[in-house]
């Protein structure tokens, strides 16, 4: 009898492996040899340690081209008051994103990465502007979560098949292979039936990269992944998985999202209350129960895609609040994942700050963004990138006839 | 009778415009219209409102390419003991900053930026790979400026002629002129004589743009400038300056520099605290006699540069410590010249933080850097040419039929 065969996710989650102790001792061995005073170089000496670490060699490849994914899907939560955004918003920037001209969009195509778009589960119809649309995969796992306050958002084979979804999504990125087309199928002949079953109308997507940019959209593969998302109520979500991760208190993981006011974060903070208490058992369950109970499609996407990135060998600059809560879910999953990410971005959200401090992660920006997808970490790929070059480009004291201090 | 002719310093501090503030206000308007929530964009939204400031437009033009100079100069305090690395290890790195091996090569070349190095007055032999290098121009000023603790660094007509060169400098490049050269003088006919006498063989110098990378080195001019430098002993004059203008005492503005240990900087600080004794007179009589006093010819000419980025109406991207004091200079000198400053990034310098708190300004990176060279200003310029595209490239919430929280 044959073993059952196993899914992206777990094969993702088998391969990922501790970071090359040896090529990050010769990256800081290195670094130690470059002209310039030792340690003069602050974080970008550590990035480009944790570089070589990620790719096993000294020095490791330039991480670019980039590849964001922005996963989109909505929450019942709203029906809490949770955000003053209608929730059509999400269906609407899945458009404005298929159409080039959202912040991540621009940014994207300033740091010369792809951008894919995946609907995992958007509520509202999308607009017209969606039909065919290149850069966008319809996968949609359910017309939008359960109301997590009320009943778990999703259950767990729906979860693992967001998992499975984004850790597919991963791999072929980082391969150069058509996204999610099944075994077999070419780039042009792929259907949008999702994993966990579809609620949109079967056949009516195209798949493909959105080649954003110069260097975008190789088909030799990404080498670097950002994490992007976009959901009308999600933040409340993330922050439900931050205190049931990290055992905080609600009010110190509950934030004001894309602007709440006084009234409206203290309605989302109890509502995060309610969620915790009501799936308790799901959360001493494990990481898996809790995912599907207090996450999101486009959350529990993500955790996969995280994984994915990390067993493909390529580092996961990852971004604000969505995607840090995203990040804690995988690495209790998988431990080791995180160790391959680096957090592009210090998001205002509390709950963010909780997962960098919980992972032990420093945030290369902190510019104040609390937009979200995937907009901080794409920020940062030049400094990530920049990184490697030094260690790659930079002359050692002996070469360049530089007299050394402490030789 | 005509008039005397004016400096080239002299004509940029009279260019120097206020913010142009209907493009300020028509930039922050815009923001508020695309498709994100009301300052989601955190610190790059007051960045594109400044370049559109700078630039008296809105969009404003993307800043890029960029142009770094690396204006390199020796320091007669080095005889105090206030460093432990040699003084010919600015001649050294001269050389390395022309074969592309330093820190700043790898990050302008990453920024798409040209690198121009000038010496200024490098107390010891440049290298022979130094002699006919294109991208180094030669204008010594004196071989390394006096001993700031027992005499004033330089005098007054030898600190007017590195404003000069400074302005000149960037006024050339903006213009996309060849650098530097006399009026009617072709590039390859350059001569080497500085304007305030040359102690380097003449003859000998080659001048023209180092371009550095894709995008350096365009006829069209540079869209951005970035200060740079290089010189054994800067940060004890740079920390006397930051104490002279912003009356601070000595050990608050007195930092490690490129790694001193608590005796050496004790020691420094008791350099300062002389520096500032033996020159109140000069300090009392204003701006030119302090920085001529205090200074150094790399910091004096970087004041000029950046008097002359904001006559020219491109933004001056300013680096660590030593920057920071040339634009403290600059700003006495030239009151508005700030506001046209990005500052790339926190140095971990006590005299950068007293100049960035006495202006106001908030860098854009904290890196932990302490390098100097323009290496922090340079990782910056992704950001900020990032903040110019959002306001050209993004959405409006009525173009992408977005639904606006508050329309």
């Amino acid at each position: 009898m044959l073993p059952p065969m196993s899914t992206a996710f777990e094969r993702a989650a088998a391969a990922v492996r501790p970071l090359a102790a040896a090529a990050m001792a010769e990256a800081s061995a290195r670094q130690d040899r470059l002209t310039k005073p030792r340690g003069a170089l602050g974080r970008l000496e550590g990035l480009s340690v944790q570089l070589a670490g990620i790719a096993g060699v000294c020095p490791p490849p330039v991480p670019a081209p980039a590849a964001v994914v922005v996963f989109a899907a909505d929450h019942g939560v709203v029906a809490e008051g949770v955000t003053p955004w209608p929730q059509e918003v999400t269906a609407q920037m899945v458009a404005n994103f298929v159409s080039g001209g959202a912040a991540i969009n621009v940014l994207a195509r300033a740091a010369g990465a792809s951008v894919t778009v995946v609907d995992v589960g958007v509520a509202t119809p999308l607009p017209p502007a969606c039909d065919g649309a290149p850069g966008l995969l319809r996968h949609p796992l359910g017309p939008g979560t359960a109301n997590l306050a009320v009943a778990p958002a999703m259950d767990l084979a729906t979860c693992r098949a967001a998992l499975d979804l984004g850790a597919q999504l991963a791999a072929d990125l980082v391969a150069g292979r058509p996204p999610l087309a099944p075994p077999g199928t070419s780039a042009a002949g792929l259907l949008s039936a999702g994993p966990g079953g579809s609620s949109a109308a079967p056949g009516t997507s195209a798949a493909g990269l959105l080649s954003a940019g110069p260097g975008g959209g190789s088909s030799a593969g990404a080498r670097a992944l950002v994490t992007g998302e976009m959901g009308i109520g999600n933040t409340t979500a993330a922050a439900a998985l931050v205190a049931a991760f990290t055992g905080r208190p609600a009010a110190e993981v509950t934030g004001r999202g894309t602007g709440v006011d006084d009234a409206g974060l203290a309605r989302k903070t109890v509502v995060v209350e309610r969620a915790l208490a009501r799936h308790a058992a799901a959360v001493d369950a494990g990481p898996l129960a809790a995912l599907a109970a207090l996450g999101g499609y486009e959350i529990a996407a993500l955790a996969g895609f995280i994984v994915g990135g990390a067993a493909a060998g390529v580092p996961v600059v990852v971004d604000g609040l969505i995607a840090d809560a995203a990040l804690l879910a995988a690495e209790r999953l998988v431990p080791g994942v995180a160790a391959r990410c680096i957090a592009g971005h210090r998001s205002v959200e509390p709950g963010a700050a909780a997962v960098l401090d919980e992972l032990g992660l420093v945030p290369v920006l902190d510019l104040d963004l609390r937009l979200g997808e995937g907009s901080g970490a794409c920020l940062a790929l030049p400094i990530v990138e920049a990184a490697a070059r030094i260690l790659a480009e930079m002359a050692t004291f002996d070469a360049a006839g530089v007299t050394d201090k402490d030789p």
